[in-house]
């Protein structure tokens, strides 16, 4: 690998607040992609538009980051809706954002839902399938990023549209395949975390919690901004990836 | 006058709520152009794009009908807020409902503020020159809807902004030329509201509250589908104006 | 049964919506317990106090019908939350209304959870254990409105919390005993839903989609407002229950 | 002056955000009053719940902190909203935080509109004698926390309703007694702060921003949790009173 993308979750604070550590124009200049919180789970009109021009500042591709309707719950509850509905709240947003790309003669480069809506679309076979038709009207080239061996991987490959295959740098993997979800208590170590993204872009492999070598294949690296720290992880493992010669650079 | 415009707000319901007789089926077919509820005031991602889909089944034209973040105000409440900050909800709602057209293949015809946002544009210079220097960056033929005499309307002249002035059927006048807003107890008679029409469209003036003619101008005729008896005041009208030669039909 | 409750849900409206026929002012006469939604799947503090002041023109005793935070899904959608939060929400709802019942000089007679946060309670022994432990804590003679055999009530029976069991006038049985949800075309026939909850009341017996006959007990009848009809159901089953010498009492 | 009372916003937090410096734990033990967000402008039902322990555990009188239905705006928008409805507004906010305290045996010891909606009650008769005459009904020993020389103070005076005076420390004070609203860069110096509080507590006295000095007259001092730096100025002004002898203690 001589390349890869770095994304992270941008502008999830809502009117007064910020989410984490506040640290979102730090982050930026670090980052290639950025996911833009587009209102129903956080952000509003003034932090997308913020946002937005703070990725142009930095040439970082923006994308939607769409999620259920719950501030409350910041999109992380699942909500039992029919797929159309779902489908129709992205849209929404994804439209709401692409006017403030618009209005900085931007396009948008991918759509990445938030949350419980990433996991619902990659479980759910039903829900994904109409988000990827959707897309595919929409706009077929529109990037859709996605976990690999999930439903909307699966489904977005089936139907061409064009995916970012995403590794979590900050969470840890089963030996399933699968993230494993924990209330973490410690932060996390950016040197180790970094060398950790480092061995998976250079041999595919990453230690699981079962302590066994995992293969896996991505296309661009997930540090979540709200993560205790997150500007340090950020912060390392792009130092660690150029150290090594592999160059932080946007899908498209 | 040979054509007219004829509008009305439509989609206006919110989740399992519909607004006033519940009659949007039935106007659609007989109006030129819908002002599309965009979530702020009234309107949800579903009801916006049914509300798209059964304006393409009739040929209707479409625009963003934005308001304050006010659902249980419905919009008709001023919120004090700067106007950096309408612009951005504007355009965040305008974005919304352009991707549900876009997935019809359509364009937005115009946009036309709702309620207390419109009458707030119709008097603050500020707030109506930002945000129409704003569509002039974002879209400068996009068709704006205002009150002739309106600070919106002075400054999209100035601006060269296309403008698409209203009259307002199911509204009375002052000899100053506004709107005089009661709270009605009694429907309104559809033969005197196409007889008001008609004549606004043949001589270019209507009758005041005060008992005398005023003379007006105006390329679209306004009816609001949250009237008392929309349908009938619509129907009226139109039959009225056809039977009189004049064509109903959208600017664009 | 020389008695009966007969409750129903009110001020389900939110800002400038009202519900299903938006008959509340028609069907509070009739009804011995409303069922007032508090703010989160509907009903706005306005609402509310308007409804409350109706209730206590006409002698109808009040409980808080709180919902999931989701006014687009009218609370209809399953929201998955820790039970803690789910009890706080309710808390909160319960509040509000005992406000305007206080201002009234009235108090609350009950509480009944509405929608999927009655259905979520009926099933999960969590939710509904906690939910109950807390009332025990906050009111332990406030009624609680629950369907018989489900979580609720084993717990409410269990804890010593006062139950009120209710029979739904306006849905179908199975012979588990569960409701049957159908979306229905036809509206009901009024005759059959008053010779139905007669028998319920006579014989203990109702007739389920399978065509058997189930044993029921309860002390309460619930025909929903915002079922097609509601007010003619309402009004045949009271002037059915009433000519056959059964009395329409609230339990408290 | 032997005593006094120190008020302080809290739980102005909203899911999963916190306001200014998250640091209401550390507050919370230094104040003798806490005003708690009530849903509208910020809080939520868990973060209401936490926060009436946290005030229980540290024998701080609880109110509620009513604000207008805005989260975006942080209840500092005005909406141009009729008296009754913001009554009721703030009738249901009261009472959500009341079921909060009931359940930990508390009772509410005053309420204290937040930001634009205690400015607007500060200034417009109508809205502030409809409150007023509210609370006589409602709970006639409520405190009603104000500005002396506001609407609110005026009518609650009139009426009997018993008015806890505020003196704003983290505001500045022009010669007609009205706070100076800036929007500051500088944060403020903890001990300038403590020594403005303890002069007014003593000779009750301010400098204004004129350079001149002017007669208060106060019954609690309020140190907005907002403000940058909010621990360290309520950590002083409590030492620097406490040091003078002057101690801290909830007017009830």
């Amino acid at each position: 690998m001589t390349e890869v993308d770095l994304n992270s979750d941008m502008g999830e604070g809502f009117g007064p607040w910020t989410i984490g550590d506040g640290v979102d124009a730090a982050i930026m200049p670090l980052i290639s992609s950025a996911n833009i919180a587009t209102g129903f789970h956080a952000g509003d009109p003034s932090s997308m538009r913020r946002t937005v021009e703070m990725a142009a500042e930095h040439g970082v591709a923006i994308g939607a980051h769409p999620g259920f309707r719950d501030l409350v719950g910041f999109g992380r509850r699942h909500i039992a809706a029919p797929a159309i509905e779902l489908v129709n709240d992205m849209l929404y947003q994804l439209g709401a954002l692409r006017e403030f790309a618009r209005l900085q003669g931007l396009s948008l480069q991918h759509v990445k839902p938030h949350g419980a809506l990433y996991m619902h679309l990659a479980r759910d076979e039903v829900a994904a399938r109409l988000f990827v038709e959707t897309l595919q009207r929409l706009e077929p080239e529109l990037l859709l990023y996605c976990m690999p061996g999930s439903a909307t991987w699966r489904i977005g490959r089936e139907l061409g549209q064009p995916l970012v295959r995403e590794f979590y740098a900050d969470r840890d993997y089963d030996r399933s395949g699968s993230i494993v979800f924990t209330r973490r208590v410690a932060a996390l170590d950016p040197q180790q975390v970094a060398d950790k993204v480092l061995r998976a872009c250079r041999e595919g492999k990453v230690r699981t919690v079962e302590g066994e070598d995992l293969d896996i294949a991505f296309d661009s690296v997930c540090i979540h901004s709200d993560t205790p720290g997150a500007l340090e992880l950020v912060a390392s493992t792009r130092a660690r990836l150029e150290g090594a010669g592999i160059r932080i650079k946007a899908p498209r």
